[in-house]
């Protein structure tokens, strides 16, 4: 039995993806949202719940949940902490349920929840669990890039070629997918030094004074945290601390 | 004065493109159509009508028009020609209209007319006509790629990161879009030999009993000719040889 890879690089292409059945679906934002959330339940929070707006997040400010959310680098007046993988690392987090605001995260997960059989959160930090986690599963894998303002962006498609080549390499996998040919030949020109490579991309010159050096450094860095973010009715808990 | 590079992906995703004022629109599909429309207008045909669906193609034909259109590799029965560029080298074409059946061309030369001050047809063939074409515009340059069924391809993204690295060299264009560079660094993963590079692209893989070795040759091949396609109304014509 033999599985495919297929990698879509906007949540706005998902509808026509070639992978029909039985599948599951990894969502990526590597800047920031996916590597923040995994962040969050590497340093004990037990719940991140995806909110998508900033009327959503406040909701459920006002229902007593500890929200993160900011806009333009600023942790909003009614959030307790913002989106950073640092603003995370308290350990006045742990055990705690957090409403997270990311705007194309949130609506990655939905679309994605709509069909797919499974859907996990993955970023460069937890790039093995995720891979060891779809080997698991004997299903097809679509990997889902967030993108940015819904375009082509080059760090969530480099993971997708990363994770791809990973899968490839197992004996199960097949794919004809162009994207995820072409996001294996950008993986390969960037995985000697992935910070060096994404300091070209736009969004991460327009988050320049947003990430601080060491966020980007746990951004860029593999297999940092053993994490599995699986989404379950409405939220994202770890399945490996279970 | 400096002017923008854009490339965008799939058709969908033109509507949330970044670049909104002064601006051309430089349509490709490499497999096939913007080729074999440049092959057509390279030998001597005088207009091409791109229509899209085979019930607009044969109420073209019903109109007395000469009609390029098949499905699957085979002319369709009230047709007259094919869609390779080899089908073009009929000296019996010359001076003549041709309504001409593409789907994803007609498609993306469609969104385009809506909105940009000019839309032209690119392949590998006519690149640096293309490029010429563009600095002479003195506009931002958006290169749409028509995609294989909305998804992302190979073989467009390479042609969208050749023509942009030809812009990016002139002193008076930049760029802030991750298509770009990603296309950009494909294309010089391929450019030793995009023939062999593109030999792994899914859609070649498709089109092998319909794309002759001869007609695979012209697509890959930079710079074979001269044309400078120009959609004009609902047609287009070669501006070079005016």
């Amino acid at each position: 039995m033999s599985y495919t890879v297929e990698a879509v690089f906007s949540p706005l292409l998902y509808p026509h993806k070639l992978t029909e059945d039985d599948f599951v679906v990894v969502v990526v934002d590597i800047l920031r949202a996916t590597t923040s959330i995994c962040a969050a339940l590497e340093h004990g929070v037990e719940k991140i719940i995806p909110v998508s707006g900033m009327q959503e997040a406040e909701a459920y400010k006002a229902k007593g949940f500890m929200v993160a959310c900011e806009r333009n680098g600023q942790v909003m007046p009614f959030a307790d902490i913002g989106n950073s993988a640092s603003d995370f690392l308290d350990p006045a987090l742990q055990g705690r349920t957090i409403a997270f605001s990311t705007t194309n995260g949130t609506q990655a997960v939905n679309i994605a929840r709509a069909d797919a059989d499974g859907v996990i959160i993955g970023s460069f930090g937890n790039i093995s669990a995720v891979k060891n986690w779809c080997v698991a599963q004997n299903k097809n894998v679509v990997i889902l890039c967030a993108a940015w303002k819904n375009l082509f962006n080059l760090e969530d498609s480099l993971f997708a070629g990363a994770l791809s080549e990973m899968l490839l390499e197992h004996k199960n996998y097949d794919t004809g997918c162009d994207s995820v040919k072409g996001g294996i030949d950008l993986w390969h020109n960037a995985k000697a030094d992935v910070g060096a490579y994404l300091s070209k991309c736009s969004h991460r010159s327009r988050l320049k004074h947003l990430v601080s050096d060491n966020d980007y450094l746990y951004t860029v860095t593999q297999d940092s945290n053993n994490t599995m973010p699986v989404v379950v009715d409405d939220h994202i808990i770890d399945v490996n601390k279970r």
